[in-house]
């Protein structure tokens, strides 16, 4: 079984940049792998992804240097074994609310004794490289327990020390959401004092508890200051963003170029 | 049947800022027609798309303001009746390089008398607003030729007259190999001078005959330059170009802020 | 976020028309989109259709006038959360059958404090409009539990009063299996009294505690005597009876009329 | 090889009732052929299907009685080809014009030294029921070629005189269009005299060739008709008009009642 | 309803050879179903399928005599109530633990009053022949409980004796993993004492329960062994493993071939 | 781009063992791609695989070192062009049966000046590791036309020595039936003294004309022959046969042990 790139860059001490897919698409996925992240996340939960397409897109990026993670649906058996039999390397569960959810978590991504994830690695034996699956998995393979409401923030500790957890992965979105109600608009890159207090916990607790700490980020120059503070891993935004952000900004300026010349004479095909 | 946007920003003397997609997934074309072009094509030529997949491209994109069009893979009955039956307004021809090419191509775009296509609008019933579809579609629809070769600039002037065409659209990447074989590396947005020359030519050739001219372009500069000189409309770039640029940059951003900051202290928690 | 069409039907005291969906196909699906129901239901639970296939159907039938609804499979939250974020303007939950289930319920469709709803709604802000999509939603989208068993029968006030409630969905099918068993034939449109009594106290219990009420109707007749009854929602047929019935009936009439014709001379050209 | 059910039906004098499929869905398919016709084209020209889907809908046909035609979008050896190598039993060509078309249209159909079809049935060979499927597939499909424009109907009696043609289908949308422009509307079960006439010179000419005649129809009543006039294959309405006007009819009769209620008071509950 | 041919089997005297589908295919599904089973299950757990792709390969092997089984992915009623639905035949449930476990697993299989499955099966009414779907599926679907961790050998009695369950299915690889962790490498064909009598024991306790017992087998040569031992029903590989093993196999006999000739020379035309 | 890995056998003297795909499906592929073939066919002629379920198959099959190859339906730009695009690194087109075929053909495969492929390798630069495309792919990707039909072996040498022609692809299925009729049953590894010198013809002209020979095999032993006889690629069979092949073997296997055992006493547990 092929290493986990993400244990590699944190055995040297570095922060992980993860990239995060919610189209439905093998050939976006491929794009995005070869764009550098070390990681890319296809996120079955809010992403417009179900299983089947999912597989297809860690196909595509199968041939990448990129470490595919999943964001499964929910707490859930079904989804995040099979994400794992198809060829996933780390998962990234959200709505960790408890201690015994936290356990749940870690049984559902590993073999027996340890856990209950049930064996038949159909892709996983192929695109894993094959070899020790069962030996190797349930070291290679890391799980991230989200954190995302007040509940989950009470219970942090309980949370962040189960057995077996890699690592505590942040939504600022939901989180905000969780702490302050509809107070705030939703988003990542928080600077609200009280979020950032919340963060800054979540990261300590994890440091604490001997795990990673992960947080879902809006722009690079925020995943750069959280990388600093001590964040393991970082995503920078999704395909959706990028895209609509890149379109929006392409039609953008060529309306203001447009506007611009309005005030010029037309056609000038002397000028040409 | 509802109106053809295009034209009708052309009869206001304005020029069209058309979208381009190449990645075969409803939820991208979605995103994409939401940003504000006035109209998107899907590329079935060298777009990972093919027919199917463009279906439920256009259907994503019907709730929008977007005007579709198609650049079928070939001078091919099948690919041209086929997107128009499925609810393009227009469709823009790779390769015309004859005036009995460019007379085929009308053929297959317009009802007889004038043209062969057949009749079976399934889906353009629907998604145009129905209605008298056979007595209207033949003037709504837009059809545009490629001018992509040496030989096809030879023959600009009998290509540009041929009844029922409605405009000439420029590849700058087809036609500078076309010209200058690989002396020059393949691309949009040229600056050459003789690659500037043959489009300054179609761009003429095109008002002289009575028809639009359009030019694919790599950027808004560019675009906006090419609508001063007179072109009727104007493609920017594509959904390929924008995710892998956007998410290439957002890499790239964050790769160079932690080497910035890697002669800093890590792990600042205090300064968080 | 575009007001749900659904309560501005309410709110001037009509009754809405439902379509439902089981034919895992967009086009299909903007083909009914297309024949004037107020909304239409995707039918996740007993529909030959799984998330993915809904979201084409949700994109193809967006540009149409119709509210989109779905029922989700069970009462599991990847389900209605997923659907929800793909663009669903309201749940019909299946086999709701206590006070804490319909709570569940609820909490999956809203976001906290009032539920435990995930925020991430990807296409969602694109196909609603976008703006405050986040302190909109709570309010626009209708969630509606089905009560079809005895069980639920039997808790009808406690699961009626659920607070965020929008309103009881009648399955008359499993409602007649539920209480009967297996002594009458599956179907809609009952006339046992059993069976009718049943639905009368559904329907007035749910008038009682203000909230709505609709019935699973298998025609239009039976769907306005509903309506007459004082239901809030009808819902007549799906694409399957449709497309099956429609289909059935042409090639009965067919064989009937031949063979009236097989009693006179065949190939009677002569009276061509 | 399993026999051609037309074969049967013809060797008998009867006349084939057959279906017509454009929505692009297994299911669909496999719904329409649980309704008793003889033999269900799949239109893969103007139908919203392309060759994949078409496959699963053959697929989901096969365990019925039905036979399985395709219509392919053109005269092109790629499409007819693997129409026949999936599994189809015939094949229906759109716009044959001369006797050269007709030629190749056999050829494509026909495997050597009569045609020129290359061998590779990866899906006949099963669907067939294998066998001797070489040298009997020459036989067993049938092939038609439609008259649909004026210079067709000119060249009428070379093209039904056609060696290893099977018969002639008549598209009168098409044929109309053809013959008379935009005089008329589109559409089938034409009552103009010169459609008519046209109509039966087809037949003529093909049962004068010795092959059969086919028509494409509207209506049970207006295929019943064809029938008595001698046309050996009817087609009567698609998937697509079949939907929607069951559709269109079911709510038309609930908005029609609703209408007759709205002068009776509403809400009457006492009278449930 | 069509008879469960299972049952057939096994009223004389006979063991069931079923197959295994892993690969989402509807098309290899179709080539398998063509090879002689008496039943073919689509593996939903550890098979790289999820429902849309599993119900057309039910569409693909619906024209052949096989028996359709699925494995859901886990104990869920949305997952067992789809796949009856889309025609099913029977269900292996993974991973039940307790009689409580296997008595959800019953209910989800069988209507009120025996358990809760919901009333809907639009494709099976369908493909099972239609006619008294609701009287008759109860007692055609089969229904396997899968034993397959130490926890539930040590409650076999008691699942097995679960009211309404039909056999039990035993996957070796998790059974020896459940049983003895990683001692020993994962497969099926095992001959290590300890699970031999785990088997033995199963196989025992589902005969003395009434019901039957159901072997996963990697051989012929086991599943004949299986067969002699007792059990009802065995199962021989998947079509990952027969594509895998046979293209090695391929490919091996080549490359030995070719280094055997490698010291003969090469080219020898002459001896052609 | 990567270089060709077929060029660097054949510079080694090497022959290639190729592999052919006839699945729709990128999991059969992945598996296929993981079984030590040097280059991988996907058959879009005869195989039940259009052109987007091949983009899928390439991705799946990118990440092993498989190179990828496409046999186009047909002698046509869209699919010759599409597939390259696609990043597949060779084409084998069927039926060329003339010069201008012949070169038709790679004018399609070729750059200008030396052909007219269209630029846009849309998923060829990220799949071939992008770098100068445009300069080098004229270079990498190998061309083959198959010889199948008399008139071909006819016109033979004309064919062979078409400049940038890179190989001769002999189908013995087709041009057996091409040579003789239905003389023979379908299939390859002839041992008819006229096909086998067909063959060697073929053989002896390519490799008089400097371009290589293709031989499409059903067996590895026949293959090991071939490559004696101085082929410079042999395919061997393809994922339909190995599959339908392993699986009836399967079966036939079990079916006979249970035959023998039959005479045997039944359920002889104590043998256990």
């Amino acid at each position: 079984m092929k290493a986990n790139k993400l244990k590699e860059i944190w055995s040297k001490g570095g922060c992980v940049l993860n990239g995060w897919l919610s189209i439905p698409c093998a050939f976006s996925a491929e794009i995005m792998a070869a764009q550098g992240y070390d990681s890319i996340g296809i996120d079955l939960q809010h992403g417009i992804v179900d299983y089947q397409e999912a597989v297809g897109m860690l196909q595509a990026m199968r041939a990448s240097e990129v470490t595919p993670l999943v964001r499964p649906a929910w707490l859930d058996p079904v989804h995040i074994m099979k994400a794992l039999d198809a060829g996933a390397y780390g998962v990234v569960c959200p709505m960790i609310n408890s201690r015994a959810e936290a356990e749940q978590l870690v049984s559902y991504v590993r073999y027996p004794p340890t856990g209950i994830r049930s064996f038949g690695p159909s892709r996983a034996l192929i695109s894993t490289g094959g070899g020790n699956y069962l030996g190797e998995a349930d070291e290679e393979i890391v799980c991230f327990a989200m954190i995302e409401t007040a509940q989950a923030l009470e219970r942090l500790d309980e949370i962040a020390t189960t057995p077996g957890l890699d690592g505590i992965y942040i939504g600022p979105a939901d989180l905000t959401i969780g702490l302050t109600g509809k107070k705030y608009p939703p988003g990542f890159d928080r600077e609200e004092p009280e979020i950032i207090d919340a963060i800054s916990r979540i990261l300590r607790a994890s440091h604490d508890a001997g795990i990673k700490a992960a947080l879902h980020c809006g722009s690079p120059a925020y995943a750069a200051k959280a990388a600093k503070w001590g964040f393991d891993l970082v995503t920078v935004s999704n395909d959706v963003r990028l895209l609509a952000g890149a379109a929006a900004a392409s039609v953008g300026s060529f309306r203001s170029l447009m506007a611009e010349q309005a005030n010029e004479p037309k056609n000038e095909k002397g000028s040409y």
